[in-house]
């Protein structure tokens, strides 16, 4: 089954985003093939590899670094763990892949872009909305010129709470919703304008119906002044009752357009009885619902993996880089500070030395 | 033609909103009716009267509170000129409906309020939202506890710039598009939470699109913390093309809905040859356009009219009063020195000495 | 609380409907007042007179048309009823409102028009579709020419039954889903049109979902061709889950558009909880639902009855008749034929000698 | 650039639907390539190689079939020529895929079969319905059991008129829009039911708007009633302004669907001045506009050509044959039978010897 040709891949992880990970390479095979994964909980591994038909599994992922055919390693571990990791498959020789956010301090950060660079490995972010086709029309849009010049991009992602009970722990997520799903946002507004610096931030967080499970933020509105003119806002929820939201708006003074990528995908249904799946955190599928159809692939996760793995053979370069997940680290950083102080932030923001961004909004006396 | 109950109604005005007045007393015709108008432009009063059947009119609206029989005035003219109108007429003894907002100082809406009362007539506030039928049903269904507990209540009005030239002016408006339609956003979200006391609010303004037009703001957030743990959201734009948007969202622990007056109550038509109208501010009718129906009903206008002269009569009691239109105009002071702070400004804010609201924005250093 | 310019109205019958009569005669009151209400089942009328503060109540209506005040009657009773009622009313003076369907036979709409004629009464046909402000607004587009030529109308509504028993037993409501609701579809299409003349009606019924509880159609489809060349298509159905549907379609060679009553007007909505009221035949307010606002003056019931008694005063001409009336019953007489043939029907039709539209369909050996 | 694994390809067609055949194998190109195209024009295989970068192009496409090393054949050629070219096809071992309507008569439907059944080679009939991924989501539901028993599936498809010039012309095309867009939705509900037998079939057609270039029908409805007692509606229209319309409906006992495949999935955009492409048939992309995105995925084609391809492998088996077009095209005969006699038509029909679907229907005397 095995073809020469195709990058050797190794995931790392097996919970919720390694799945979606390993159905990506099932999707769009030409390029790029499994061939192992890692995780440390005993037998998580080998029911993951057996499940998606991987033929080797390891419970330590060190060890799965040193099988000489591997090329390209993804992360989907918890934020904790991705400079850690990072870094280790570079010193292997092995491309990287990471999951959002990149990591958790600036150090880190800087760590494993400079040491992916000078082992000569890619560092590549996985940063799906840069591929998710609804989000791509839109900026061939704008870029056409359909809305002259954009002055305002918003981008939001809602549900009730993450898919794992690490992210409610600070410690291990580094803060909240803003942390979780703000970074696809800030990314998104960041790749839409075309990477224009980021001058300001003004971010207001709180914690409005899960506070006796976190002490992180549930609920963030974060505004972005960037260079160029422009205005991007970013509107995160763990707090949506109904299903998961994930909509980008464009504004220009010429034109607007709305990508919602569920309900506005969706079928609209109504159903006595249920049937199997509606789409990501969806309470019911009786009565009214709204299913999509071909979610990974209406985000663009197999797209996604299909242009890491060419960039590795040379025939892309890669759209989402560590750089970009440096940018949006230090958005994170400047956000929650903006909201600790209860003021807007300028960059660059210094957060050298600051552990984890919520660090900078909790213990400040802001009301919310 | 003139019925002995009901109320006799002068309009102060004579172009776009006193037309929604006279129109909105024609279509719930039983509890008012107009029976004079006053503007100052030689022949305007005349042409509006007859275009209105009106029996009398007059370009000095001092000499229209003259007439014993009126009861009620309406106010539809500039906002600077509110506080002068509304004290005349408390001394002449009639009712006062004024529009929105209420005044450009602190000091003219105390003065307002106090010679009200002191005359013993009513000032209501021409706060149309409050009586909206889509808004209210929102209201009813959070009141019954279809949301759980209400942590974040949003507004939104967005078009293509004001439908007078003065608003441009910021001496005759006293600000951009947060004090033309924010003035709706913030009454909304305080109503809709049952009149929590306001603790705080973090706005972001800039003037995108129309530079070359007015120093105001032509595109705000405004975010409102509330004394109840909740957060008001209100987004306002003169720089959206393709037709007015005016919608409201509500997010409460246990769900959510969505209130959209056009495009959500619209027909979505194709029309090749374009026919008579849309809907206010669309820019045609030809090709895909969103054309509303019983547009005035469907904003309130003839039910809070009827509403305010039902009040006059001592059969209800005053849904928005000057007190409202006090909190509003506080708010709008918050807001644009927000603005001119980056920061947030905390409740009660001061703003004695202050002439109009955006001038705690201009002449700051902040960017955008 | 009576005021003497206002028509005195008694109301025949005190269930669905007739809740609705009064409603409407309540939200527009300048025009005229139920003075009386008439039901025999002992007590209904009672119950009715007190939840909606009339004055008077009978048992049985002969009784309430000796009342001399009374100027206007309108029956919601049972279709096989409205023959003898509406004969009654006409005999006593007093002018007549008839809920659709016009009545049970050729031969009693033809003595029905015929006797309020020589009476002197007017026999108006209760048709809220033609004072629906939003199908009224489509009607506006297409005249003004949006849609250049119309070639086909088309209307549906559909529900998951009926609400009340008697609309199962075929002999007392004289047909399905057809005889119920598409009364509804056949005169808007006709009015729409501007009332050409009916040429042919092709029709397809089946009982897909209640055989269990009627021997009528519960899912109909037809297609009426008119004079002017035009096509108007009726769809109904009795098997639709998850609430009403009631949707105007418009197609001209220059354009279209789609008038939605119900999810087109409504509040997307989640709630956990549930709250008091969402829409006619709605299953539940927990999940997802669409609740609307205002339902009976969205649907024109109030403006319809208001419009009724400005004709009684002569200050408007009706427009919705017994003659509209008669026309659709001819077409349900020929569209159950159609069904029963399964052949197209051609216009005049001949329905004289029979006792109920569906007796022409039933007992035909055409599939489905 | 060859990869000895796939299938190879050549193409008989230039124009509209050859550009998307070969489009489709670029889009999933790891089951096969184009090698070759043929078209009889001079310069147009030619030119449609180069864009589409095909080694080979052949303006006579028996020559084509010469070529020992394609293994299937994809046929974009008018209606009328499909047989002789499957024929010939088969002839020389080739596997066919066929574009739809499979051809003109019962005759060549049968001798399409049983030819390429003799010589070994798969006749795989191009209805790409049954692999849009948003109708194949609808099926899964319905498999899934979430509407109950399923008794109504509507499909339709309409647009402002064909995209090349001989569908216009009866002689070349065998009908008008039931015959060019009714075929899929007739496809549709047969395959969504699971393929039972259809009974009967009830047809309405007019010529409302092109008559000054068609003898054809411009807007059909067709009534399909099928032995499990379910019903298929199918509607189609060249009639339409303002873009394509497709969508399915699917109705049962216990829920309902819809899947919109245009407006369904776009991005709602206003654009003051235009941008590159919004959705087939589109009129312009100024104003407002439903731009889709990934508009052939959407509609399944690189998926069928996939998996067309994997049954010349051995790796699937058809979905989609030349015994599924065959059931269309007796539906599409006995369709126009039925709209020429005005009545229901039963199955089996026998369509022997008429030349074409639509001389059933023209000539006849029925009204429309």
């Amino acid at each position: 089954m095995s073809s020469p040709g195709r990058v050797k891949v190794g995931i790392i992880g097996s919970q919720f985003q390694a799945d979606i990970h390993a159905e990506s390479f099932r999707l769009m095979p030409d390029e790029a093939e499994v061939v192992a994964v890692a995780s440390p909980t005993p037998g998580n591994a080998e029911t993951f590899a057996r499940k998606h038909r991987i033929p080797r599994w390891f419970t330590d992922y060190r060890r799965m670094l040193e099988e000489p055919d591997i090329e390209m390693v993804t992360i989907a571990a918890p934020n904790a763990l991705h400079a850690r990791m990072t870094i280790d498959a570079a010193h292997a020789g092995k491309h990287v892949v990471c999951e959002k956010p990149l990591c958790m301090t600036m150090e880190e950060a800087d760590l494993m872009i400079d040491t992916c660079r000078s082992k000569g490995v890619l560092l590549m972010y996985a940063e799906e909305l840069f591929f998710t086709p609804k989000y791509v029309k839109a900026k061939q849009m704008a870029d056409d010129g359909a809305f002259g010049r954009v002055y305002m991009v918003k981008q939001c992602e809602k549900h009730f709470g993450p898919h794992a009970p690490w992210f409610w722990d600070i410690n291990r997520s580094g803060g909240g919703v803003l942390m979780d799903m703000g970074c696809h946002g800030i990314a998104f507004c960041y790749w839409f304008l075309g990477r224009p610096n980021l001058q300001a931030v003004t971010c207001h967080l709180g914690t409005y119906v899960h506070g006796d499970k976190t002490r992180g933020d549930d609920d963030a509105i974060c505004i972005l002044d960037f260079a160029n003119g422009a205005r991007g806002v970013v509107e995160n929820s763990w707090a949506r009752r109904g299903g998961m939201l994930d909509r980008a708006e464009i504004h220009g003074e010429g034109g607007h357009t709305v990508a919602d990528l569920h309900m506005g995908n969706a079928l609209p249904t109504y159903s006595e009885y249920g049937y199997g799946y509606a789409v990501e955190k969806a309470p019911t599928t009786k009565g009214w619902s709204w299913p999509v159809f071909e979610e990974l692939w209406n985000y663009g996760f197999p797209q996604e993996m299909h242009h890491f793995a060419r960039c590795v053979r040379g025939k892309e370069s890669p759209q989402a880089t560590g750089e970009d997940g440096r940018v949006v680290q230090e958005a994170l950083f400047a956000a929650y500070a903006s909201a600790g102080r209860a003021a807007r932030v300028n960059f660059p923001f210094d957060a050298r030395g600051v552990s984890k961004p919520i660090d900078l909004w909790l213990g400040h006396p802001s009301p919310a």
